[in-house]
């Protein structure tokens, strides 16, 4: 048997056959149409599905289910997308639409963090492990809850949204409208902003060479590169960036104590200059630090990969 | 078949014999004796639990498990209790030393709070939910997560731990050792702090009478009681209060999702002034206001035979 996923991104949908084993065997994509009806980007997806599928050397009856990680909300028992930005979607009946095209199989939703996280639980670095929490460190902050080897989304389907999680009090101003949740903390906009509300007070800053004068330019990885040459003000931010994550994850095990965390999305692009550092911070906030082991803390294996994997993986 | 469950707390260990509907049938108790070799004071525990099975008419033949809920950390896996304060217990293999006064039975162990929930989740309000999440509001802030159903105590553990989610950086220093941890925000003893340092400002308090002008004599229940009556401070702490809780709440949706949050320990005796301004707060700090209902919340109704009646429902 061999499953579908569809990881549906900002500009293509990337859609592959994956193997019992977590192999992805054919993949290809489809372009995001969100100035279509919901009804033909579905007729679109489900089309590359079937070519993918066939040129896999499947059949229709070998194939077990259907499954796609959305950016977003997702809720994974109605099968219903309450909203996707990228596609301009609201409340779309997806299973209900996909299920047209490929009768009689399950179709699973869930959101993208979610979906990465139980690809690296199955094929990734946290395989073998019962329980893990993926963190997606992007422009904003993600999660996937994987416990006792099985998806956790919550009752409506809105939980993993760690990113949203209160870290401080009256704390910076956030999307969401609330204030101080950890994505204004941990995700790569955190790192901008710390960067360009300082740069004012290091004028000879390395960061201002590497984004050429220009703050507008200011990314997350000319800030660590900054401060993988020592430079002061790229140091600083590095610094508070991995004591914030550091706690991040503190209260993520005060509440879930998972056997791993895996670090994903482009901060993690940082790799062992971040990863080193967090693994000597965390320590320091760990509750119970004499009785029980450290939570290991890795990077992700399977890069853009994981959306596929895991959207197949979800039935 | 019957349980037996222990509740093991500050001044005596309550325990008692429960029916698979999750009522109590007999009840006894034994003094906790920190003076005793741990040996000991199970033997006690172990003999009085022996005394209310006979005195329920039920015979050892009946008997199918003894669970017990400890204040402290309590590991489900190895039924080994690395640290129990009001005993004076480290590293105490419990579930091997309890093992041999009950041979054969499974021999359960988990922390007070997570028991207290578990309680409440077959046999009180969130009776029939899938996911809940108890929040004791005491001395210090404990959790209790079920998820489809079961206990979720982490991988060694230490989760639902939710006191000690950061929910400031580098806020009031908590008796872990960290910063800005939930319970400095949400325990009795928040609620006493603010009001401890805040009454120098409002001479003409209700708390100040309240305590009979002894700041030390301030509790929980004088500040609620002050705000009743409309007192300034007592209000504005009261505000304040539930204003910490409602983004406590908001986070742990925003991680896990679940069906019902369920309220106790001593703050929430405050009942129904405590519920209805909760209630009426959280939706300001709810991630998705439109597309989700948003979290139930209830009063525990268990009260203290949720300890002996969730330590009985471990297995």
């Amino acid at each position: 048997m061999v499953r579908i996923g569809m990881d549906v991104g900002g500009t293509g949908i990337q859609i592959g056959v994956v193997s019992e084993e977590g192999a992805i065997l054919v993949k290809d994509s489809v372009v995001a149409r969100p100035d279509l009806p919901f009804s033909e980007q579905i007729a679109q997806m489900a089309a590359c599905a079937k070519s993918v599928l066939e040129r896999s050397g499947h059949t229709m009856d070998e194939l077990a289910s259907v499954g796609a990680g959305v950016p977003g909300v997702a809720d994974p028992r109605t099968g219903v997308i309450p909203r996707c930005v990228n596609l301009r979607w609201e409340n779309v009946p997806f299973r209900e639409e996909m299920g047209r095209h490929f009768p009689g199989k399950p179709i699973c939703i869930d959101n993208d963090a979610t979906v990465a996280g139980l690809a690296e639980s199955v094929a990734g670095i946290s395989a073998g492990s019962s329980s893990s929490v993926f963190i997606t460190l992007g422009t904003g902050v993600g999660g996937g809850i994987v416990l006792n080897g099985k998806v956790w989304s919550g009752a409506h389907g809105i939980g993993s949204e760690i990113g949203h999680m209160t870290l401080e009090l009256d704390g910076v101003p956030c999307t969401c409208g609330n204030r101080g949740c950890l994505e204004r903390y941990c995700s790569a906009t955190a790192i901008i902003r710390m960067a360009r509300e300082q740069l004012p007070g290091y004028p000879t800053s390395r960061i201002n060479e590497l984004c050429g004068g220009d703050p507008a330019k200011i990314n997350a990885k000319i800030v660590f590169d900054a401060a993988r040459e020592g430079d002061p003000l790229g140091s600083k931010i590095f610094r508070r960036y991995v004591s914030y994550l550091a706690q991040a994850i503190n209260s993520l095990t005060a509440v879930l104590d998972p056997e791993i965390f895996v670090l994903g999305g482009g901060v993690s692009k940082a790799g062992d200059f971040l990863l080193d550092a967090l693994r000597a911070e965390t320590p320091r906030y760990a509750l119970y630090k004499d009785a029980f082991p450290l939570p290991r803390i890795e990077l992700a294996t399977l890069g853009t990969d994981a959306g596929i994997i895991g959207a197949a993986m979800l039935d």
